[in-house]
């Protein structure tokens, strides 16, 4: 119980990510919005909007400013925002007559959604790395299990057979577009954001468009207008997001499955073990992926249902941006760990594979159906199929008494299937251009 | 930007709740599992399922247990629960011939399960008298503006007029029938868990009925048969908190539209300053408990997600309670915080409502059709209304001369609803009989 | 592809519910506005604020009143509601000293929200008894299985032995606490809507009350104050929905899982045949059951989120009310008759779940760890246990060579679960008070 | 009331849209599923997976197939999916010899995905045109009201002045961004389906992949490996008409409040008559765009619950995006032709904004305090600003007194914000190069 399984002192080690908490948390938040009122000082001074030395010296002045979130707490609680009080603070880093230009023009959305955007960036920079190892894992992985036969699974009844290493590049192929997607979702959401109380930098006309453009340059973000109720960027974001997620979700789950004693075509990730069952191994890594997944599409509605700002800007809507964006972004970054300790320790049991194939007598029979079809109209054949599947026998010797004269063993051979998996599997693979 | 809005040092002060916050921490989370614990093997010595000596023992001898997170965030770490982890550590503080007993015949999500609904119960002993306090305020400001009247609004336009009281009896409604189920919301929720294993208790066969019967009378809940996958008790709560928290998004729109400059109909709460717009200040308060509505909802959303559970006990489902309960609770206790606030400083503007009702010839409109429909079919009598309404005089002028013969202004005074609009807050307010 | 998976040509027969639809759909609902408008005016008749012969005439007037849909819709279009084109309309079929007194006093909302209330508990109606049937069903279905003794699954992995009695009886579980809830239920939600135009009834005072009564009781139904923005009636209906379909999306999962060709302890319903593969029988029953929990928990989040109105009246979010709530109900009911065709071809393969243990060495090992604990350290128990799990020969062998001295093949039989399971499945099934 | 708001006969001609309505029909879309198997068939011939002749004969045959969709109901019925049934009844249409090399080596979820996407590029093909027009409409009056002046707000209060050619530019802002993403979209969301019974076209091996381009090739479509279980396309197109909705509802949220009698700064479509109040006038355009963008939320959120697909392909997923996807583009199309009709009808009410300036002193405070801060330290500035609102008098004429020296009236004139203003709307405007 916590009001945070991503952050808890119990849960978080689990659950959450420290890494990306550092990034996201409310120190290096505050930091960011330093960073933006130094460079938007300094901008601001190479413009002529403000002197020049003052920008330069606000830029220096509070580059090691350290600040006590204290204050800013009690700004909070006044005003909603930690901008007013973080402002005042910062004032007193500085000489008089230098403190006044700082935040020349600009409003409090402008320094919070820029910092955000920054800690997105920072998050982006941790999980896209780690997105591309665990495809490098699942591509070799698929690859190495090219040859796995095992029976696919659909609605959840034996379908026919394909190759573990097929279904390893499905679980892959949702990521690999995510990897090339992400080029286009920084672009999106990674923009600055400055236009004054009511987003049209009436305060400082004529200089807001070029103040923007310099400000995003100074650092690194897409020049964009003013965005305080447009929200298609962070809308970008956790739409990336919930793809990942998904992905991940849906190859959890599937091990879940496989995992299973009464399956127990795989194994992966180191159990945990029970407070009462001497016995059980429980798949505490997949577990997790589901969870965490089932957090994101959570925080996804929640972004969704806070995307429609009123007016020019909107108190209502906005903080629910604050804390599902980087709730998402520690989510998918503790999954993708989980996630790549799996493909790492992901082993197929080929022999339990070879005998789920062996005792379902049906697992060939669209095979069979097919090669009867190619003399019997499509109908009878499948009657046949059906009838030999009915028999105890196995589906080869069943044929061979209903249907002489085909070499049924060798043409029911499930390892038939691995060449056009293999095709398959590489044609899913070879999307992945993005991360060589 | 914060992993929670909740706790985090920056936005806690604002959007969460120390006291509720402390209560469904880990710390105290962790001591209801130790409760759990000592009261399970007590009850254990007393049905002589366990020596009866060593159920005394283990209930005192962990009474003070004092225990580090640090080994059972381990526990979490590798097996998905504190369990198995924290009965080690427990057993460190027993005799070894003490400690084999402890947690006998239990499963971890046994003393998870009981742990929390001991935390639920202690958070609804917060919630309810925060709840009862804000009834007490809201029925008295109900009363206190029953003759204040103020032009009703419905689908965002004037309507007919009504009176303050009204529209604040109106906020009390939904939160009335939340104080009166509570009860029943704590028998539904507050229930012992305990089943074993798989449910059936089978290894202290045939105790367990017994068990769980004294355990819930030692720790004040509900007997119940183990529920490992039947979350209604969950549900119920989250329900419950659910409709609290609708009724407070409701008070606190309405109060934004009431706040704004071109309304300003009433006031309450303290204002927030902007960072740059000197004369602003923005409705904190109203704007705090939508955004935490919103989060009760997505975390709601969570639940029912959740509340599917596989077989006799669901990994993947179970740990999305441990962390949306806690928050919904949390946070519709930091908004009914707020609404008390709000409710205590709660002033109306009566200039500026009747300001309004003068200015809308319309108000009256619907009342001066039903005047003249005594005496006119109504389709004429609600065309002769339209043409009054549509001069630009006085409503009660225009109908002089359209319609004379009625003492139109003495008919149409807007005071001629107070009677009516007192007759139906009364209603409502008399609906308060559980919390008198 | 369709607009609406209840309803659609092609898919509303798998996925909807005639009976249900027709109750809900848009002719019964006119008719029962059309009841309200008629008893409105009687009652009001009664109470002398119109005249009393109007109220019998308007009565008896509308009482086989046809109408046709068209202008109805163009009323919508034009006004978002079809109330007043349906008064117009009425009109056309009264004289016209009679029409004018219909709809007397009533707003828009009171008369949809009436006939809609109504129209909840046609439906509640119809699920009620199917939700009894569905009981009858499971219950006698437990007590028929309450010797099938099954490997439990927790968190996925095989457990310890329980009953598939008890399986069931958990299934059970909370469709009996929802049966016992349902009159609540009805309490809350199936209240009188007459409040007038901005809920005070201010245009027929004094007499708002006593009509409201009178009201309530001709049309069956609880007396309220006018609860135009308080949406707890509609919700406490959506949150029994919500539980219901819950409880079936449970009974379904483990349905899909049991129904497995690897797993093949159970056979329900008939199975869908496939579009290539003549061996495949697909869970059809239990895969629309979780399809409509899903569009349920959807429409239970969307009336959530539309639960909060503003003002007097809301006319953004009181529209989902009339869908989601109608969408509700129908996915419930067909979701309990797919339930109820698969509980009554509900048949174990015990010769499966014999298998299923006999080949699990470990389950029975918690049993042994705790005979074990008897006489040894726990902890060296489970040691033991986990070293004689590890060997390859069936558990109670191992154990007699490495414990020596009990009968272990007695001790770990299977069957020795039967009496604890049928312990506690009764304690869930006599849960059943309220519908013998 | 009724199961859905889109297509009912009393409320579709109100939300919903007959164009769209009938393209993402039951009829339409087996259309689209005889299509992609007489495509098949056709490709297949070529391709000498099946004799050329009945390729071409197929492919003829059925081109004018008309079916009967209760047979499919059935198939529907019984198996979850139309595909078996409908292969059935279009043997009928074939003779015998020819029936059989129908849906060769396809499953269910080959023909009835890529019919879906084909449904999806037909609505698409509606939506982007609809788009178009109403950006059109949007560009045009933002540069109709690029010096129509009025005060700004933020966090609902009135912060400085913005024209009302600004805001519009924000409410097209996102909108543009999609159109701009739409070709994207399609590229993405638009793939053929076509893998077999596992995903892998085993059953026509090697044939599978060129089967599957020509396949993409004769219907227009991309080509794609198998994305039975990656949902990333339906996804993506979800994703995209959220955002768009999202756009709407803000415009239809702000145009709600400017529309209230007590601000009344705009008018915008014909307003609803109420059934009572003879001189209301309701929003019904801008309330239908909110209803319709809280269902495709809904919708939304559903998808993604439904994203996640089990093994190689899975019926309790699955079947939600045959509904959901639909009901988000029916309901975009009703949004878009609202909005549409808003924007055409839109005027501002350039006194009232005027009126609410002149009466919002604090409304140039901003502006007053970045010139006195020229001369004096900033905090001093806005203190000195403060006092000047504090006091009844207009604020130039307060500051004239406090802060002689400066030509306060010229300054403070709020239209000096129509070039800032402008700037930042052309700078919005401009980002529409995709569709000029």
């Amino acid at each position: 119980m916590a009001l945070n399984l991503l952050e808890s002192p119990l849960y978080g080690t689990l659950f959450g990510d420290a890494e990306l908490s550092e990034i996201l948390g409310d120190t290096q938040d505050i930091s960011r919005m330093v960073l933006f009122e130094r460079k938007l000082a300094l901008v601001q001074g190479t413009l002529g909007v403000i002197p020049a030395e003052v920008g330069h010296a606000i830029d220096h002045g509070l580059a090691g400013a350290e600040l006590d979130l204290g204050p800013l707490a009690q700004g909070v609680a006044s005003s909603g925002v930690p901008v007013p009080a973080l402002v005042s603070e910062l004032r007193r880093h500085l000489p008089e007559q230098h403190g006044q230009w700082l935040h020349w023009g600009a409003t409090s959305q402008d320094a919070i959604d820029t910092a955000h955007v920054l800690g997105w960036q920072a998050a982006l920079d941790v999980l896209q790395p780690r997105l591309a190892t665990l495809l490098d894992m699942l591509v070799a992985q698929s690859r190495a299990n090219e040859s796995t036969v095992m029976a696919g699974r659909t609605r959840s009844q034996i379908a026919t057979p394909i190759t573990f290493g097929l279904r390893i590049a499905q679980w892959a192929a949702p990521l690999i577009e995510a990897e090339t997607e992400i080029s286009s979702v920084r672009e999106k959401a990674l923009r600055v954001q400055f236009g004054g109380a009511s987003g049209a930098n009436t305060a400082i006309a004529p200089h807001g468009s070029a103040i923007a453009d310099a400000l995003a340059d100074a650092l690194g973000l897409a020049a964009s207008p003013p965005w305080h109720t447009n929200r298609n960027g962070p809308l970008a974001l956790a739409n990336w997001l919930l793809g990942v997620s998904t992905a991940l979700d849906k190859m959890a789950g599937d091990l879940i499955l496989m995992m299973r004693p009464e399956i127990a075509e795989a194994q992966a990730g180191t159990g945990g073990g029970s407070s009462t069952m001497p016995q059980k191994a429980n798949p505490v890594g997949p577990e997790t992926i589901r969870v965490l997944a089932q957090l994101i599409r959570n925080a996804h509605a929640g972004l969704a249902a806070a995307a429609t700002h009123d007016e020019e800007r909107d108190g209502t809507a906005w903080p629910l941006d604050w804390v599902l964006l980087p709730q998402m972004l520690v989510a998918t970054g503790a999954a993708l760990r989980h996630a790549t300790t799996l493909a790492e320790t992901l082993e197929p049991c080929a022999d339990r594979m070879a005998a789920t194939l062996a005792s379902q007598s049906g697992v060939m029979a669209e095979q069979a159906s097919f090669i009867l079809a190619q003399t019997l109209p499509r109908p009878e054949a499948q009657a046949l199929v059906k009838q030999a599947v009915a028999t105890s026998k196995p589906l080869p010797e069943a044929l061979a008494e209903l249907a002489p004269g085909t070499d049924w063993q060798a043409e029911l051979d499930p390892m038939s299937v691995v060449e056009p998996c293999r095709d398959t599997a590489e044609r899913i693979l070879s999307g992945r251009t993005s991360n060589p």
